[in-house]
């Protein structure tokens, strides 16, 4: 049986999809945020196949609609009858394919092909191998002790100790196939008036990263609160020579401090972009 | 000027959004993929948040549409003004926002609070460090020198070379801040009858992959293509002994031969969601 969500107030929040559940569930959580006041319960539903498993979740938010609580349901799910079924339960149901699938058909002239497979999965071969040949280019170099890879990165990060580059690095990799490299400024750099010599060959593929000291600091704080390395001056100091050097190199620089993950990954893909144009 | 996409074939798709444009690219591509016989171009313009830019975008549409492209426009756009210059374009324009904020306004009985900055940024700090922390847990587990993090972690990943370990923790954690370990499955292991002594303490948070040893082989073969480590018989010997290994241990297994990282990722949450009920 469906596992109930145990809540008092607010609203549930169903995600159900017949896949990974994850464009949904971004889809929502940022039509949601747009409600600051309310609280949201969330439930996820993955891989919701078969009408049995439709059958049950519709159960469970049918028990939750007769309890009094307020249920709205994303829906992600390609099967008409399955989607039925949940239909059939008496909450708001949004349904993305059947608000789009619809309209993209008739101005194709053409009916979608809906097999749950073609969305996810593998995909396109080339893509999934680049994006995991990527993965493994940003940890080798992440070690440090590959420098030559630099010759094959689309990107070189730059950037102080804990300013975000390895996340970067990582998630432009993961989601995009990008091989993006980082180089931590250790303090010998920073003493530099001009580049290190081994990034001098790769100067149109550099990017630094800065962030503001305070934010930094509290990074740090929360991995080795003790000592010089996460004490504001320190941080001040390093965050303060590495834009210096930047500014001497004249490196196009992102400040990490108010960005998510996604955020500088997707700046950095536009700056990529434009370069190319 | 916003440079025009050069296509001679098929459509031209425009993702437009003010922010990082992930979720909309996303949601179109599932679309798109349900029409598979169609060439689809793809142009994506994140953080358009002025009428400027967006003006810029919807001369570009108008010139494809002059130009006999058959153009789609998917939009995530919250301010009103922006968005209604973007509809002003003689294009098919599927707005995430326009479809679904009325419906929740409607429901919620409040007015949408529109503001670009709460969808995406940094949100939830503690999320956010989690995350951060997740991934750095992640790697330093990947070095395989820290295997008393074992402790720590949410979920344990066994497998073979290249079976897709690193990439799944590697997402779980950037994704949702899962601390995902992975202990690779030596030759020395594969001979072993029982758990190394290392991971039989966390017996519950085991999850063996497996591969299809043809898979397996090709994949290698793309990073040393010659030698034992690549050849098929190999191959399914090392996939053969670890299945004997979680069989005889009791682990749940996940087969990674047909799924995206992502499929690997969130059906691992699954996992770790039914434990905790």
């Amino acid at each position: 049986m469906t596992t109930d969500p145990q809540v008092d107030s607010g609203r549930i929040v169903y995600f159900v999809s017949d896949s990974t559940a994850i464009t949904i569930e971004k889809l929502g959580q940022s039509l949601l945020s747009q409600f600051p006041e309310t609280e949201f319960h969330t439930v996820v539903h993955r891989y919701v196949n078969s009408i049995t498993e439709a059958h049950e979740i519709r159960k469970s938010i049918k028990r939750a609609v007769l309890d009094h609580k307020q249920v709205i349901v994303f829906s992600s799910i390609l099967d008409a009858e399955v989607r039925a079924e949940i239909k059939k339960s008496n909450a708001i149901v949004l349904d993305i394919f059947e608000s789009f699938l619809g309209q993209l058909e008739a101005l194709l002239e053409q009916t979608a092909n809906t097999q749950t497979g073609l969305v996810h999965g593998l995909g396109d071969e080339l893509s999934y191998q680049q994006r995991i040949e990527a993965v493994n280019f940003s940890l080798r170099c992440d070690d440090g002790l590959s420098e030559s890879d630099y010759s094959r990165a689309d990107i070189i990060l730059l950037g102080v100790s804990r300013c975000g580059k390895t996340p970067t690095c990582l998630y432009l990799a993961l989601q995009y196939g990008i091989y993006a490299a980082n180089y931590p400024l250790t303090q010998e750099d920073q003493y530099l008036s001009a580049l290190p010599a081994i990034l001098q060959p790769y100067h149109d593929k550099l990017l630094g990263l800065t962030i503001q000291p305070e934010r930094l600091q509290q990074i740090r704080a929360q991995r080795r609160p003790d000592g010089q390395y996460a004490s504001l001056e320190f941080c001040k100091q390093e965050v303060h020579r590495a834009e210096i050097l930047y500014k001497s190199a004249g490196l196009p620089v992102l400040d990490s401090s108010q960005m998510s993950i996604e955020e500088l990954a997707t700046h950095i893909l536009s700056f990529l972009q434009q370069k190319q144009k």
